[in-house]
């Protein structure tokens, strides 16, 4: 991926990673790491519990803390050029059933960290995850960053709340920002076990198991899938880009699709498990949107951003990581993305 | 105002205000207070500063509390029938100055009383106050409950955050609730001294005590402002209006002014002060919004509501308020409103 746009705004930088060692940051360190950015990662959990990363992260520096300790924050900040804040709570079932935690990890610490930049890292660009969870359901697709919000989640309402303190921070402290609504992301260094965010991984995960894969009701609801390779290059953008800066981009993959023709295409992919219906269990039904596709023309006009991945594709590399992991063989085949 | 729509809903009834020592609590308690319904107070402070709001107050049954504090908001809510959901903290400029503050008061506050709702009060219908502050500025006025939102302040997207919650509790646990989006309330029962809120009842007490009134510029910045015991009629008729469950009301005074036109009219109903043009303030220009204009249509149309005292009117009361204040003739001044 050396070949990514604006590869040379990032050598020589010095970037944070919050939340480093999760599914995105994990994928953005990947590609930093091959530009010679100097690399920092703010994580709760040291080492990281699959020794394959080992490779990525052996150039970067680690600051074990949570996102809402002022005091390692402050030292994480200081001096960044850029931050990629993705430390945080994912999932809109699991904020409904937690929301006090939920406000304190998507609220607070995202304040935590504004807080600290502007006093101390004040010239650094911050890119910030918002979700297409924000929007509220509509019938109107492919669906614009103008479209009206309405969160059907706690974890919506927070991260749309986190959206806002970026706009915020811009007007009162000249605090650049940029906020990326992301679509559904998928791809390699995804912990198979996160179901509620990572449907497409859990998917893989269970196909090569030769398990079968739930699709709930008809399955017909559309998804806009959108890989991490093309997300880590959305990231890589906002940050050196002066155009992007107060921007709310859109990321998705530009290829709707029925869940359960993404459930097939896993099945085919992997040539095993099998397509299973379900009933819709009470906690997904209550966040359930409805079809969604993203607008991405925004992004694409601005930064020239456009995906590159399609889906069959990219679900084939994850099917590959898998195999190799299930093989004990992962650690060879750890290209960047 | 035996003749509020309704009334005789509130017979009998009981019902909690928090923050009901407050502005628009205290006028809202002398309303039901009229009416015989059994009236519990959550606030902070007891007694209130003020003697005259004795005869009010004198069969409500006051719970000392923090909105924040589980066990006491637990205790409040038990057996109610509506709860005015007043507490929390006001100031756009404040709120920035002090985000975590405001967080914790006007988001976590809002998610205990919910989920004390949900578990003890399941029944009950929530009047939440938001305010025009969660809107984007824009110049399509007057603006509908559908126009874009955005706000400049922690305080509005805080405000914002705590509409959704009520939306995401009515969908996830039935738990009824109204949001009402207040333009700028005035009238009387408010201290003086809350400049940033209550701009109306300051200048009046600017004005009465035959000092300058500040208008920041040329003054041409439109508001609107609505009277309190307008503001009171709408809570009630959210209170117990099965129309309202579920929905956004502006709550405007349908007469936009300028803000150097209100503060002539000011000067004028008190025959004393003037007017002074000075600089716009940093603090107040971050949060400024330009011309504002509530549509109340939708209010209008669904609960028949609509504003009944002309600004002129409203001022004049204020000032005669204010008069006897002063004169520590307030006491016998007190006619409910």
């Amino acid at each position: 991926m050396s070949d990514w746009p604006k590869a040379e705004a990032y050598r020589d930088r010095t970037v944070l990673v919050t939340g480093g060692l999760g599914f995105i940051g994990l994928n953005l360190v990947a590609a930093l790491h091959a530009v010679g950015t100097r690399i920092r990662i703010l994580g709760r959990s040291w080492p990281p519990t699959s020794g394959i990363y080992g490779p990525l992260l052996q150039d970067a520096s680690f600051i074990k803390g949570d996102l809402r300790d002022e005091t390692v924050v402050a030292e994480a900040v200081r001096g960044v050029d850029v931050v990629f804040n993705l430390a945080g709570k994912a999932g809109p079932a699991a904020s409904n059933a937690a929301p006090f935690e939920d406000l304190d990890v998507n609220c607070r610490g995202q304040l935590v960290l504004l807080e600290a930049c502007r006093q101390l890292a004040p010239e650094a660009t911050v890119v910030f995850p918002s979700s297409r969870l924000v929007y509220k359901p509509t019938h109107e697709l492919p669906v614009r960053e103008t479209a009206p919000t309405g969160p059907l989640s706690i974890y919506g309402a927070h991260k749309l709340a986190a959206e806002h303190y970026h706009e915020i921070y811009l007007r009162l402290y000249g605090l650049k920002s940029v906020v990326l609504r992301i679509t559904n992301p998928y791809g390699r260094f995804q912990r198979p076990e996160q179901k509620s965010y990572g449907i497409i991984n859990w998917f893989i995960h269970l196909a090569v198991s030769d398990d079968s894969l739930p699709v709930y009701g008809d399955g017909a609801q559309m998804r806009d899938y959108v890989h991490v390779e093309d997300v880590v290059r959305a990231f890589l953008l906002a940050g050196v880009s002066p155009a992007a800066v107060g921007k709310i981009f859109n990321i998705g993959g530009g290829e709707p699709t029925s869940f359960r023709g993404m459930a097939e295409m896993v099945v085919s992919a992997a040539r095993r498990g099998s397509v299973r219906t379900v009933a819709w269990p009470r906690d997904a039904a209550t966040v359930e949107t409805g079809d969604f596709a993203a607008d991405i023309t925004s992004i694409k006009e601005t930064l020239r951003w456009h995906p590159t991945v399609p889906l069959r594709r990219g679900i084939e590399d994850v099917v590959e990581q898998y195999e190799r992991m299930s093989d004990g063989t992962a650690g060879s085949g750890l290209a960047l993305p």
